[in-house]
């Protein structure tokens, strides 16, 4: 894997990506042994609902916090889509939500599209797990950190009561990723 | 006030530090119109069980996110405070937890020390809402976000059952400040 991975979760507030940054951030640094950031920005877009959670992965010290071109995207609104899917790497991947985001840009880059929200809702009767579910499936694909470290993360980060939900709803994410894999592979 | 503001919030793990830093970004950036950056570092301290919250606040656009000289300083434990008390800008000013806090390093600064947590202990019966006190505190003393925004950023941002009291402890953070302020001008 790359030394330094830069990741971009964006979409619409309370869509949760901020948690969902910060347990991610926190399985790199806690639970995997590397060094994490996770930043969130607010300015005009924050004050319209956009929603950006930026984390930065590496081996090393991490001098410069700021993502510049994502090796990881997810996008949940088309907005968040429109705006960052430009600025990916190109050996990047893009997951987003195929019900929220239904233009997807000509980009040369791996997509992962996937109605999130909507299987959230109708698995676990809650849109609020679709960012868990999204960080099972970024998990899956790019194995930025441990299977075992995620898990430990969202355990830790949850409320207490909240916490079969996501343990489940973070399985069923990996479990996403593996078919959404196995999909990319056939279709090449 | 100064065009940009540095802060870091320090202490240990489940201090709430990170909702802390949270919640002043957001009353910045949403509700004052700012600009805000907020981020947390995952390494070794972190895994040592150390937290540290950054926050931002700035009129223009934030090119450099990273806080190099806080103008405000929030030391939750000794080690913490040995660790940043050092980097404070020339004219910053270092709030400390006078129980968790007992060797105050000898800086030019301006130090306010209050016994936060205990008083979070005595008066709500519990020490999860140290960090709204602490952030009552800090707007009291500085007014680096308004009182309506760190208000309205508070209510948005704890659980629902929790709202109340987490109103009260800021509301108390706020009027330690004011008491902070008279004692540190009687004795000038």
């Amino acid at each position: 894997m790359k030394e330094r991975i830069e990741m971009c979760l964006s979409g619409s507030g309370g869509q949760g990506l901020i948690l969902a940054g910060i347990i991610l951030a926190e399985a790199a640094g806690i639970y995997d042994g590397k060094e994490a950031v996770q930043t969130q920005s607010y300015g005009p877009e924050a004050r319209g609902g956009a929603s950006r959670s930026e984390v930065i992965v590496s081996n090393n010290t991490i001098d410069y916090p700021k993502v510049i071109k994502p090796d990881i995207l997810l996008a949940l609104t088309q907005t968040a889509c429109d705006k960052y899917a430009k600025n990916l790497n190109k050996d990047g991947i893009l997951v987003a939500d195929s019900t929220l985001v239904t233009e997807i840009p000509t980009i040369s880059n791996k997509i992962y599209l996937f109605p999130i929200a909507e299987t959230a809702q109708e698995k676990f009767a809650t849109k609020l797990v679709t960012n868990i579910i999204s960080l099972g499936i970024i998990v899956g694909l790019t194995a930025v950190v441990s299977q075992e470290a995620i898990q430990k993360a969202v355990r830790s980060k949850v409320p207490v009561k909240a916490k079969e939900v996501n343990e489940k709803a973070l399985l069923l994410g990996l479990s996403i990723a593996k078919d959404l894999k196995a999909k990319k592979q056939g279709s090449n």
